[in-house]
């Protein structure tokens, strides 16, 4: 067993801020932050408002959810203490189908900006999209330092460079390391997932100790890194916690997630059974560990490996120039290159294990791809299960490409995917070794939440120890209490293309009532004196109805709607509110009478 | 080991056509029809026709598939012999995400049409929608005999009489009796399923016996109807099976479905676990031997059953007339009476296994359900699976109801649910007794089609005899080859209210596009001598931002609009064409350069 911080020592030029390391074996008792005097002032002033008789020995820390509950993705969860706050992950969401024409999801920062100046960091715990594709949108409204270990800051620094975002201060901290943020002082612990680098925190404040698992799993035999550094969390529960905080995302899933070296035995029996094949294997991008065993594989099987997708190739360029990723010499080609080398020595590694309609494999399977075209000879793996809500998706992909001639291997009997996060039996693991006060359970639906509750439950924890919360909520937390706060600003913020947050919820069921039924567009010119017709009305329609198979009906809406307006000029009524809004019924329903739809209407009315 | 042709014989009212009822037990040699002089002419004209020289001792068969290939619903195959054809099933499918606004989805009736005068009838296997669905359609267009076993045959008069087609020629045939068309023989043997009376077929033609399976699984111990007829599939194998058309389904999951009996088994628990809470139980609405289930349940557990969701309330209706459902006295109670009884002397059946928006359970999940309302002391149950697609929509159904208290039970892990379709060694059980010359895996996307192949492949079958279609796909067969004929007309024809078919790709396009980005109207008055602008332009814009947010944008727009009417008006440029396309590309490049989006842009133009 070996851990992340017996690795090499490294330096890089962008270490810039305080970071302390401490050899994570070492037994640490808690010391309290006195380098900060103006927020131990107000800290105490408030304290003595709020309690003026007590005398309090430990200040409680305070812990605000922004994203993560009772949603899968745009994790953000936030620390107070005295005055101090720090931020653990800011991670995105992907839309749900409702939220149409959304790109993404991030977290409303509100709270944050709000409390800008009391913000002394935020720390990552591993370089996934739900936990740090917020960071470009929080960080163009509030600077804060930025802490993770060597590959996450890599990919962070990556990212916002997309986003031309570079004068940011990130800063690299050896895996086992402390990091001071006020009062704070934040510990890394390595752990095991599905990206390399990940760790999980132990938070040590004025009111004790705080653990968050980040995303994790118990893997004894993983690709890198070495396994969990479960002894430092059975050290830390010797000690005392006093709130623990774990990943509730396969808190339904009964036994353990198989380890990583199962997946590279089912690539060794399936890059055997392909020798007369192109390999194309479709995967997370993120999931460097598993690109590592598809490149161990290809060398055994002496084959060269080949990206597609731009997500695919900066992921691996950022891996491979910070060690992350072993390239034996000249197996990588460019996929320009594929022509030269027979199918059979090829296995082409690429994005769309989640059927994304513009992903590299989905391009394949639609013939759509730029530079690969599929048939009978290629073997296809799909090195992923689709995540809830895709599984049609990924279902249309195979299915084309089982069209085509492909040979596709997708299903989980085939064990060519393994979970990042721990099921059942690892929960109660790490559950039985931190031996936390309170527990809240988070990183998941209601389900999971639920399902991660019953879990501690079953541990012999007592329900109102337990805390199962939202995003805004905030609770409070002391040796002998645990209570909720009024809540803190929360929501969900959609960007659309350069827009963030201006599309909102009118926007939005507009949208899915033109998605649904189409519009028609009933426009005229009055006369600015009698307000009689003057020319029109037309109409035009869009996403209705074939425009030939309809035209008595669009001439029946023409007429209806002439003579409503010259029955208004008529009889003086010139509000165009109300003109307007006659048109919008009697329209509505004579076509809801003719088709059983309900189009949008929208009449516009010009005075001449 | 019963079946269902030993009930008891019966009578019904629209019995109108001709049913003859053999003995299925007794053995059948194919008697050719010679009731139809007209079809034998034609029919030895086409063969001396197309070949001159060779003595043809029996003619061949063509299969034609207008639905239910590489999709899951709206299952429709279609035989020819001679010159007679004849329909099995005629079903509906649900739309896909990207079908916006459509309702449901039939199959392209044109090649039926075009040949209705020689369609001697359609039998249908059972009641559910993906085989039933399309009928109210299709007789809109044909009037052809329909044959079905009772309650499938009640049910789909039940559909169309909400439809309004009650002058329709409709058959109760009892299960294991023959239907006489043409030179068609259609044998009807029992088999499991997940609705009763549910049928297979052998198909005696002068080609040959063809036998398709309809949906089916092996059930030793089903809640009624008895097992599936296995010996008379037995049979058929001895006498000689010239194609096997099977439920591909669950040809990709191993091992086999399990009986109904494991259901009875689990609701048993969970009543006893539930014995202080309210009971509510989603299920489909056709499946009534999972209501009887429940029924049984309640009787023992001495609670009172009520039923919501429109659907619901029907299927129970006709099942209970018919006799498929037994009711003790006085169990049933109306959803108005639940107030009367205390929650735990209460079970209630609904409709929304599925999460669909508008359902019953859904309703409650949301608040919205105009009767019931759920929190604390409900025990919910959802009887059913996801369908490939709703895993999103369920799972948020769920987590509503957990964040209102509820106790949910969703998850495989309880045995709520059994499949209807049989797993792999249940196909190769029904493989192995029928022993076809062909086989032609049906009722699959093309995964499960391969799957098929691969499991016919593994019994011994040669890949040349095996044949995947597709929709409009025909294949003939005689004793010694199977080969493909040009296709006939198919496709995807939408509904959308009371449209059908008037929503194609074009109008799906705009749907799509408006859904994503919404829309911006530029409208304006020209004056009809000189073209410049009267009046306008004025911007109306939908579904793109909130309007508030963005009047600089839109206030671009409009002057960009105006700079482009008044240069035209300059240059003497008044084709509206040229003018509208100038409007819309300068407009849409300069909406992309401030937002980066795309939203539909509708120039309008009045000339006064």
């Amino acid at each position: 067993m070996s851990t992340d911080k017996n690795k090499k020592s490294f330096k890089r030029a962008n270490v810039k801020g305080k970071v302390n390391n401490f050899d994570s074996n070492k037994k640490k008792t808690y010391k309290k932050s006195n380098n900060n005097t103006q927020s131990k002032k107000s800290n105490s002033k408030k304290q003595s408002a709020k309690k003026p008789v007590e005398i309090i020995k430990k200040p409680p820390v305070r812990i605000a959810f922004l994203g993560g509950l009772n949603e899968i993705g745009k994790n953000l969860t936030l620390f107070e203490c005295n005055d101090d706050i720090i931020i653990l992950d800011c991670g995105m969401a992907f839309p749900d189908g409702d939220m149409l024409g959304v790109d993404l999801v991030i977290p409303d920062f509100t709270y944050i900006e709000q409390n800008k100046d009391r913000v002394k960091g935020i720390v990552i715990t591993h370089a996934h999209e739900d936990h740090i594709g917020g960071l470009p949108y929080l960080l163009s409204k509030v600077n804060v330092p930025i802490y993770g270990t060597r590959l996450t800051v890599g990919l962070i620094e990556n990212k916002l460079r997309e986003h031309s975002l570079d004068r940011v201060n990130l800063h690299v901290v050896e895996n086992g390391g402390h990091i001071k943020l006020g009062c704070f002082d934040v510990e890394l612990i390595h752990v095991n997932h599905s990206i390399p680098d990940s760790v999980g925190v132990a938070i040590h404040s004025p009111a004790g100790t705080l653990v968050h698992t980040g995303d994790f799993k118990i893997d004894c035999t993983p690709m890198s890194g070495g396994m969990i550094n479960l002894s430092r969390f059975a050290q830390l529960g010797d000690e005392g916690v006093l709130a623990l905080m774990a990943d509730s995302t396969n808190a339904a899933r009964p036994g353990y997630t198989a380890t990583e070296q199962t997946v590279a035995d089912s690539f060794d029996t399936l890059f055997r059974r392909a020798r007369h094949s192109r390999i194309i294997i479709a995967t997370f991008a993120s999931n460097i560990s598993r690109v590592q065993q598809i490149i161990n594989c290809a060398k055994k099987f002496d084959r060269k490996v080949a990206f597609s997708g731009r997500s695919m190739v900066n992921y691996m360029n950022v891996a491979k120039e910070l060690g992350y990723l072993e390239v034996p010499d000249n197996i990588i080609i460019d996929i320009d290159a594929l022509k030269d080398y027979p199918m059979e020595k090829i296995v082409l590694v690429t994005t769309g294990s989640q059927g994304e309609p513009m992903s590299a494999l989905s391009r394949m399977a639609y013939s759509d791809h730029r530079k690969v075209s599929v048939g009978a000879g290629d073997f296809i793996i799909i090195s992923a299960n689709p995540i809830p809500g895709n599984e049609r998706t990924v279902g249309n992909v195979v299915d084309e490409l089982l069209k085509r001639g492909c040979e596709v291997v997708h299903e989980s009997m085939y064990e060519v995917h393994v979970s990042g996060h721990a099921c059942q039996e690892e929960l109660k693991i790490l559950h039985s070794l931190v031996k936390p006060k309170y527990f809240i359970p988070v990183h998941g639906e209601q389900k999971h939440l639920r399902k991660h509750m019953d879990l501690a439950l079953s541990l012999g924890m007592k329900k109102q120890d337990i805390f199962i919360g939202d995003i805004g909520k905030m609770v409070e937390l002391t040796d002998d209490s645990m209570k909720e706060l009024a809540p803190v600003p929360s929501g969900k913020v959609f960007v659309d293309g350069l827009g963030v947050g201006d599309v909102g919820s009118i926007v939005l069921r507009d949208r899915k009532h033109l998605g649904q039924d189409g519009l028609i567009i009933i426009v005229a010119s009055l006369d600015v004196y009698d307000g009689h017709v003057i020319s029109g009305p037309d109409i035009v329609s869009r996403g209705f109805v074939y425009v030939r198979e309809s035209e008595d009906l669009l001439e029946e809406i023409k007429q209806r709607a002439l003579d409503i307006l010259e029955d208004c000029a008529e009889r003086n009524i010139h509000e165009w509110g109300v003109i307007k809004n006659k048109i919008k019924d009697d329209v509505a329903k004579l076509i809801l009478q003719r088709t059983r739809r309900s189009p949008m209407i929208l009449p516009i009315l010009m005075e001449v």
